[in-house]
């Protein structure tokens, strides 16, 4: 792309190093703010950079978050001897928006997956293992990856945490509502035959 | 969207005030800048709120510019008597993108659109006319959008210009390359047909 503007040009460029925008919606973003009032850049700008360096990340379940412990952790209304582990902070946000779950969080920042070089060290396991520990915790549940990688991590912390008394669960994996049977991988049709239930149980859910 | 920060929640609403930026692409691109130091988002910011700041539009195109002249009226390689007429800076881009033109441009800011409540003094044309009979342009060649709008504007800036010795051409409209015939519309598959040209001069474009 030609530009007869290097300060045009470097902005276009700050835009596209995000993932999934390309040159095409980076220029129109910048061009979105040259058509607006410089204020709205000054906001733009200060918000994000602000964001960057003020946030924090929650000493006990990773979230992100304005204090040392998240709006999550910090409240008593929600059952904190619950806790769900996912991979990421967009996992918490998927299961937050589906309003159906009241425990915590533990965010691990990943599975376990050799291949990439991300082995239990690298991940909130250990964090994870004391956490429950202290806290006597009663249930994990776990929402991870339907996949070997998920799998790998799930069974590394089970016999971690097996002397404790906590019960461990995973959330129900099979054909996604909506989807389409011949479509799904053999994996998910395999153990969703596996974890077949009563009728009038899968019509209550 | 359910956040357990309001950093996070202002920095993605920030982005997905963006138009075709929807809340899901807007938490990605947050996400982005969290995985990475915090030098980089630094950065982004200072990039982006020094663009708005600096940036300038060229005194006689109306270009986007790091000076008051911008890059391409300042270049005496590019043919200065010859001016292309477009709507907005986007179009100088896809323009110079095909690197087919040498001369210069004229941005008007859009197009004569009386329902839209745009008449000419919205836009840069008295500064188009006062340009061509200082410079004593030689050739006004238009490139506006091919609708009703687009032929308004070119049929004012042609009565005002009509006593100027500046010849003036419009961009070949027709079918696309690579467009399907039944789907063009009718105007455009109208005036292709009257525009029609011999075959020789087609294939040798
Ligand atoms: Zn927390
Ligand atoms: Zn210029």
């Amino acid at each position: 792309m030609q530009f007869s503007s290097s300060l045009l040009e470097n902005a276009v460029n700050e835009f596209a190093r995000f993932p999934g925008i390309g040159k095409k919606t980076a220029l129109r973003m910048v061009l979105h703010l040259l058509k607006q009032d410089e204020s709205i850049t000054e906001n733009f700008s200060e918000t994000i950079a602000r964001m960057r360096r003020d946030i924090k990340f929650c000493q006990r379940c990773n979230n992100v978050s304005d204090a040392d412990i998240c709006s999550i952790c910090a409240n008593s209304l929600r059952n904190q001897s619950l806790i769900c582990v996912v991979e990421n902070l967009r996992d918490v946000i998927a299961i937050e928006n589906t309003q159906q779950f009241s425990g915590t969080y533990h965010i691990l920042g990943g599975v376990i997956s050799p291949l990439d070089g991300i082995g239990p060290d690298q991940l909130q396991i250990e964090s994870l293992v004391q956490r429950i520990q202290k806290e006597q915790t009663e249930e994990l549940i776990f929402a991870l990856s339907p996949n070997i990688q998920g799998d790998t991590t799930i069974y590394y912390i089970q016999k971690k945490i097996k002397d404790f008394n906590c019960r461990i669960t995973t959330i129900a994996r099979g054909i996604a509502f909506g989807g389409d049977l011949e479509y799904a991988d053999e994996l998910t049709l395999g153990r969703s035959l596996q974890n077949r239930m009563p009728v009038d149980k899968y019509i209550s859910h």
